[in-house]
C-alpha cells in the first residue's frame, strides 16, 4: 500500500477518534449529565476541539495531502477522499486562533443569553449579542472566500458547493407557486386533529416508537434510542449511533415525528461504510442530504397512508380510548392538517418552508449588510404576514424562538429544505425502481427502500458532492418540481383541490 | 500568579480533560454501548490514552517541573502539588512505546482469552498469556526501578510508597490472629440468611439503592446511578461522579452492598475540591485511601446494627412477603454471616482478606519468580486449603475467577484489603471526634461522618502521601491492630465467642 496514502488514513482516523469522542462527551450531555457537570464538560469538550484543530492543520498532513493530491497511482475513491480532505484542511487553515477563540467564547455567552431571552421574548437583551455574531460571521465569510455573494461561504459550511443563487432558485418555488397552494389549502375545510392532543401515556409512546424504528430496520445492536430534550442523532462510528426523541403525553406528534425523523439520520449513520470509519468516503455527504434520509422517512413514508396502513391497527390497540373510534384514514388526515402557524419544529410538511425562506432571507439580509441586527425584529414580523399571514404577537414566537443563530450558526437552515427537496426526488425515483414500495411499506416491509437507499446514497459516503450524488441517482439535477408534484399530488387529494 | 506555575496548572488541566473524557468513553462502554461498537471505542480510547501519554512526558512541561521544583516562592500545597507531578512525569517517562504498546496488545488478546477461559475452567489456554503478562511486569518493575523488591514497584502503581514489607507486615495479623479468629465462628451455631435469597422484585430494589444513596448525602445533581455488569465508580470532576450498581432479583445482597460501597467511593469523588481539578491537590490519594471510603460505609456503616435500625423498617414495607416476619436484629446477623468461601466477590469482610493474601503471596511469588505460571492453580488450591480449609473443585472458582490478572493489575489486590484496614482505623476515630455517630447513625442523619470524611479526608486531594493521611488523622501508623478490634468486638457479640 502507499505509504503517504496510509499515513493519511491513519491521521484522518486519529482524528476521527478525537471528533468522536468529543461527540460521546456532546451526546452524554444532552442524556445523561447531572446539571453541575455542565462547565467542566465543556472544557473538556473545547480542549478535544482544540486538539482537533491541531491535528486538523497539522504541518505533516498537508504535505501529505499536497503530494497525494497529485499521485496518480491512487484510485478513483482514494483521489476523491484527497480532495475533500484537502478542501477541509486549506479551509481549516484559513482560521486563526484568535477568531476561533472569539467565536466560541461569544457563542457560549449568546447562548446563555438567548436562553434567557428567549424565555422573556426580550429581543434586546440579545441584540448585542446576535451583532457580535454577525459581526464574526462576516468576518468568517471574508477569511475564507466566497466567489459571489457572503453568504456564500456559510452556505458551505453545512452544504459545501452550495451557492446563493441556488438556494433563491428553489426557493423562487416556494414563494410564488407553494404561497398560492398553501392559501387554496386554507380556504378549504380544516380536517379534524383533536384526538392527537389526549392523553397518551409516556411508556407506551416509548415503546411505539421502538417498535416503528425496529420496523424501519433501525440496528439496535449498532445504536440505541434516549430521551432528550431536543431529538438529535449523533454516531461515533456507523456501529454505534444515538437517536433520541422525546414524549410529550399531550401531543402525539412529537414521539413519533421525532422518533422517524432521527431514525431517517441515523440510517444513513449505520448505512455509512464502517471500513471507511474517519475518511471522507465513509462520512455523509452534506447536511442537506443528511436532512432527506430524515425527511424522505418522515414525510414521504411516516406520514403516508401506505405506512398507517401497516402501523395504525397497533396504535390503536395500544391507546383505544382515544382512537378506537377513529379510522385510518382520519388518522392519515389528521397528522398531514396543513395550517400556517408561527414555529417552525411544529409546522406541517408545507408551510415548514416558508419559515426557512424567511430565515434565509435574513440571514443573506444581514450577511450582504442590507439590514442591520436592530431590523430584524421588524423585517421577521413582515415576513411572517408575507408568506403565513400571521401576526407575530411576541419575539418569544417570533424571531427568538430558534437556538441555531446563537450558535453562530448562520447558513444552516436552508439545508433543512433543501431535505425535503432532495427526499422528493429521491422518493420519486425510488418509486420507480421499487414498483412493489407501496405494498412492501403497507405491509411493514420497509427493507427494499433501506437496500435502494444503501446502495444508492449511504454506502458512497462522500464519493460524489451532493449535486453529483443527485444527478446520479435522479439523472436530474436538485429542483423543487419533484417536491412540487409530490405535494400536489398528495395534498389535493386530502383537501379535494 | 508565578507564570510558570500557572503554565503547569493549565498544562495538567489539559491533560485532565484527556484522560476524563477518556473515562467518559469506558462509563459510556459500561453502561450503554451498544454490543456493535466495541472495536472502533477500544481505538478511540486508545488514542486518547497516547494523547495523555504525550502530554505527561511533554518536554517544556519536564523543564517547567523542574523549574517549580526548586521554586521556594510557592506555598505548601502547590509544593506538594509539584512533588506529585514530577515523581509522574518521572515514572512515565521511563515507558518506551514500545513496551507501552506490547502490554497493552497482551492485555486486549489476555482479557479475550480470560473471558473464554474463565467460562471454561481452561486454564491450560490462559497460562500462556498470564505467562506473556508476568513476564512484562517483570520488565517492568525493572524499568521503572525498586528498592528491596520487585514487587514494590508494582505496589507503587496503586499505592504509592507502599512496599511488599509493609503489606507483609499487615497481613502476618490475618494469617496469625484473622485464620484462628474465623476458625472459632465456623464452630459456632450459623446464623440464619436464606431470606436474603428469595425473590426481590427489581424496580423496588432500585428504588431503595437509591433513597440508601440519598441517605448518604450522595449529591443526584453532581452524579447518577447506573446499572452495569460489575459495580463500579469513576468521575468527570468532582461535580459529575458516576456509581453504577447490580440487581439480582434472588440475592438482595448484590444491590445492597453495590450502593453502599460505590456509594462511598463516589462521596470521596464528590468531595474532592473542584477548584483544584486536574491537579494532585484535587485528585484522591491511593487505591487504598480510596477503597477505604467505600469500604467504611458498606462495612463499618452499612453492615452495622445502628443504619438497619434506620433503615430496616422501609425494606420491611418494601418486601413483607420475605420480611414481615425478621427482627432487625435477626437481619443484621444474616448480613454479617461469617462462613469460608471460594469467590472473593461475595466473601464475608472477614474471612475476604484470606482472599487478597492468598493473591498477594501468588503475585508477590511470580514476581520474584520463586513459582512459576504453570505452578500457579496448584499453589493456588494449595493456598485456598490452608487459609480457608476449602477444595477448589475446578480453575472456575478458583485462580480463574478474577479478571485483574489478565489487565496486567498485579500490586492492586492487596489495596482491597489496604482499604478495610485503613477504613477501621479511621472509623475508630471518627467514632472518638463524634460521640453521637451512633445516635445519628441510627436517625438516618449521615451528615455528620460525612463532613468528618470531608475535613479530614476527602478536601485534602493528594496534599499528604497515605501514610502522612493517616498519621495525621488517627495519629498512628496504618497497622491491624485497629481492624482486629472491630471485628472482636462486632463478631464477638455477633457468634457470642
Amino acid at each position: 500500500m502507499n505509504q503517504n496514502y496510509q499515513w493519511y488514513c491513519e491521521h484522518l482516523q486519529k482524528l476521527a477518534d478525537v471528533n468522536y469522542s468529543s461527540s460521546v462527551l456532546q451526546w452524554d450531555m444532552e442524556v445523561n449529565m447531572p446539571p453541575k457537570g455542565s462547565d467542566f464538560r465543556a472544557r473538556q469538550i473545547s480542549t478535544l476541539s482544540g486538539i482537533s484543530h491541531d491535528l486538523s492543520i497539522d504541518k505533516k498532513f498537508g504535505n501529505i495531502l499536497e503530494k497525494l493530491s497529485e499521485d496518480e497511482s491512487l484510485n478513483e475513491t482514494e483521489k476523491s477522499n484527497i480532495r475533500e480532505s484537502l478542501r477541509d484542511f486549506n479551509r481549516n487553515k484559513k482560521y486563526n486562533r484568535k477568531f476561533v477563540e472569539t467565536l466560541s467564547k461569544t457563542i457560549s455567552e449568546s447562548v446563555m443569553v438567548w436562553t434567557k431571552a428567549s424565555k422573556e421574548s426580550d429581543f434586546k437583551s440579545f441584540a448585542p449579542f446576535l451583532k457580535k455574531l454577525v459581526d464574526l460571521k462576516r468576518q468568517e465569510s471574508e477569511l475564507l472566500g466566497y466567489q459571489n455573494h457572503p453568504y456564500d461561504a456559510m452556505l458551505d459550511l453545512y452544504e459545501p458547493k452550495a451557492t446563493t443563487q441556488e438556494i433563491d432558485e428553489l426557493f423562487s418555488g416556494v414563494k410564488t407557486w407553494l404561497v398560492e397552494f398553501a392559501k387554496k389549502i386554507s380556504a378549504k375545510k380544516q380536517n379534524e386533529d383533536e384526538f392527537m392532543f389526549m392523553h397518551y401515556e409516556k411508556d407506551k409512546q416509548w415503546n411505539f416508537g421502538i417498535f416503528l424504528l425496529k420496523q424501519m430496520n433501525f440496528d439496535f445492536e449498532a445504536g440505541r434510542q434516549d430521551l432528550s430534550a431536543h431529538p438529535f442523532t449523533t454516531g461515533f462510528n456507523s456501529l454505534d449511533v444515538r437517536v433520541t426523541t422525546r414524549v410529550n403525553e399531550n401531543d402525539l406528534n412529537e414521539m413519533i415525528w421525532g422518533c422517524i425523523h432521527e431514525g431517517g439520520h441515523a440510517l444513513y449513520e449505520q448505512g455509512l461504510n464502517s471500513a471507511n470509519y474517519g475518511l471522507p468516503s465513509g462520512d455523509s455527504v452534506s447536511l442537506g442530504i443528511h436532512e432527506s434520509q430524515s425527511r424522505l422517512w418522515e414525510n414521504c413514508i411516516g406520514r403516508g397512508l401506505p405506512y398507517w396502513k401497516a402501523n395504525f391497527k397497533k396504535l390503536q390497540d395500544l391507546f383505544p380510548q382515544n382512537l378506537a373510534e377513529v379510522s385510518v384514514e382520519d388518522f392519515y388526515k389528521a397528522i398531514n392538517v396543513v395550517k400556517p402557524s408561527l414555529i417552525r419544529t411544529s409546522a406541517d410538511e408545507l408551510t415548514y418552508h416558508f419559515h426557512i425562506l424567511i430565515r434565509f432571507e435574513v440571514e443573506k439580509a444581514l450577511m450582504e449588510k442590507s439590514i442591520e441586527v436592530k431590523d430584524v425584529p421588524s423585517v421577521w414580523n413582515q415576513k411572517y404576514k408575507e408568506y403565513l399571514g400571521l401576526d407575530v404577537p411576541d419575539d418569544k414566537n417570533g424571531v427568538l424562538q430558534d437556538i441555531h443563530w446563537s450558535y453562530a450558526n448562520f447558513g444552516y437552515f436552508p439545508t433543512y429544505s433543501l431535505g425535503s427537496f432532495y427526499a422528493a426526488q429521491f422518493f420519486s425515483k425510488a418509486k420507480k425502481d421499487i414498483p412493489s414500495l407501496e405494498k412492501n411499506i403497507e405491509n411493514g416491509n420497509t427493507k427494499p427502500l433501506l437496500d435502494w437507499l444503501r446502495k444508492n446514497i449511504h454506502q458512497h459516503g462522500k464519493r460524489f458532492s451532493a449535486a453529483e450524488l443527485c444527478k446520479r441517482v435522479t439523472g436530474e439535477k436538485l429542483n423543487f418540481g419533484f417536491f412540487k408534484e409530490y405535494s400536489k399530488e398528495k395534498y389535493s387529494l386530502l383537501y379535494h383541490l
